[in-house]
């Protein structure tokens, strides 16, 4: 699975030009654009749509301290790697203080599904678990460079949850127990993504080297969109999740 | 990824019970129940409908002799890889003879796209190539059993293959120079199914490894689904491909 870099004669870009095109591919391409997160923001999901939604993007948080194990274990920088580790301790907790996982699984407490089904992950997606298996295989398949250039959605991130934030409160106010993820977010993204940004720009040398590095965000905005394409047809239009898949325990609206 | 075999102290199913437990994972999980082949099948589908479908499935058949090595390659039984290598030459042809793959492509041709469309991938959309790709990693991750155990959608594929030859003949009589690949199909398929079968009740001796084998053809249903799933939420209802993806070059009725 892992992506020759394609040859090119083409000059490498500036770092201005490099660090645009990053942007250009978030404003085409990242999920702050999906009619789901736009139907969320506009308070027209149910509570049911909701549970969905935190049940399998619980998925996705679970696995991203194995995505970020993967790059650490793929990288001989130590440096690299102990501003690295950072992410996992930040998902995972540190046996005190409450990690990423621990605050999305009050989310689900909130939206009034228990945690347990979350973490044995009964009712999850298909799609869902193929899209996040996909980005654990990306890094651990890609160079850490690719890796590293996948988690720049972070650059995006903030300004969706600075949104979603107002917007779950004002819409559906009986989750306000359930959002410590997101304000512990508003800072570790942009934290995060300058460390990532700035060492992608150092690692990125050539043309191919920074062309590899757009393509690996572009695929990393495929895997957020593709979660809520699942969630989109299964829960909203036309409404029927696969056999097998959780069935929200009101009737969702046409 | 490797799943433990789950304990149990239930005792093994009879050779018959074991096989009904197939059937009736078919029944309830196989994709010919999903609306996109109902769609198909009363001759409801667009010409660029049936394009996404030819394109998207394409990727699938061009990952069937990866799938199909990967077995080969973690086998230990002479006799099982002797068998088992039919479906290498079966899918890639020998150089003379058509395999399915190329049998695939004229079917794409038939549609109107060019093949290297299909051969490149161009368009395809993410939830395939996650889907797919989970189909390759399943086989490798899993044990021979599981992973022989998957292929047995082909129990079911013969009536599905035969009815649908029957309604694209009927409804898209401008297909009819791309069926090849279902003509072939329907005497491989159960040829293959009958080994596997066969194969799969000789080595599945506990009830452990029994509900393994079960749980392997409900993971090969959903895989099948989740492509399906994919094409009709970007191409029927409610109609938008993620960006990059393949656009028909039609409208799509509403």
């Amino acid at each position: 699975m892992t992506t020759a870099l394609e040859r090119t004669d083409k000059p490498a870009l500036s770092e201005a030009d490099f660090i645009a095109g990053f942007h250009a591919i978030g404003e085409e391409r990242y999920h702050h654009k999906h009619p789901f997160h736009q139907l969320m923001h506009d308070g027209q999901l149910t509570r049911g749509q909701l549970q969905a939604w935190a049940l399998n993007r619980y998925y996705y948080q679970s696995h991203i301290p194995l995505k970020d194990a993967a790059i650490l274990a793929r990288s001989h920088d130590h440096t690299f790697r102990v501003a690295w580790r950072k992410r996992v301790l930040d998902q995972d907790g540190d046996g005190v203080t409450p990690g990423g996982i621990e605050k999305w699984l009050k989310l689900v407490e909130a939206t009034g599904l228990p945690r347990i089904q979350a973490v044995t992950g009964e009712g999850i997606l298909p799609g869902t678990r193929y899209a996040v298996q996909e980005y654990v295989h990306f890094v651990s398949t890609h160079s850490n460079l690719e890796a590293v250039a996948a988690s720049l959605t972070e650059l995006f991130a903030r300004k969706l949850i600075a949104l979603r934030l107002d917007r779950l409160r004002e819409h559906y106010p009986w989750l306000s127990t359930g959002l410590d993820y997101f304000t512990g977010r508003l800072t570790q993204a942009p934290e995060d993504a300058d460390f990532a940004l700035a060492w992608v720009v150092r690692h990125a040398r050539t043309r191919e080297e920074q062309d590899a590095a757009h393509a690996a965000l572009r695929a990393k905005c495929d895997i957020l969109w593709a979660q809520l394409d699942a969630l989109y047809f299964a829960y909203i239009n036309p409404g029927w999740p696969p056999p097998g898949a959780f069935v929200p325990p009101e009737p969702v609206p046409q």
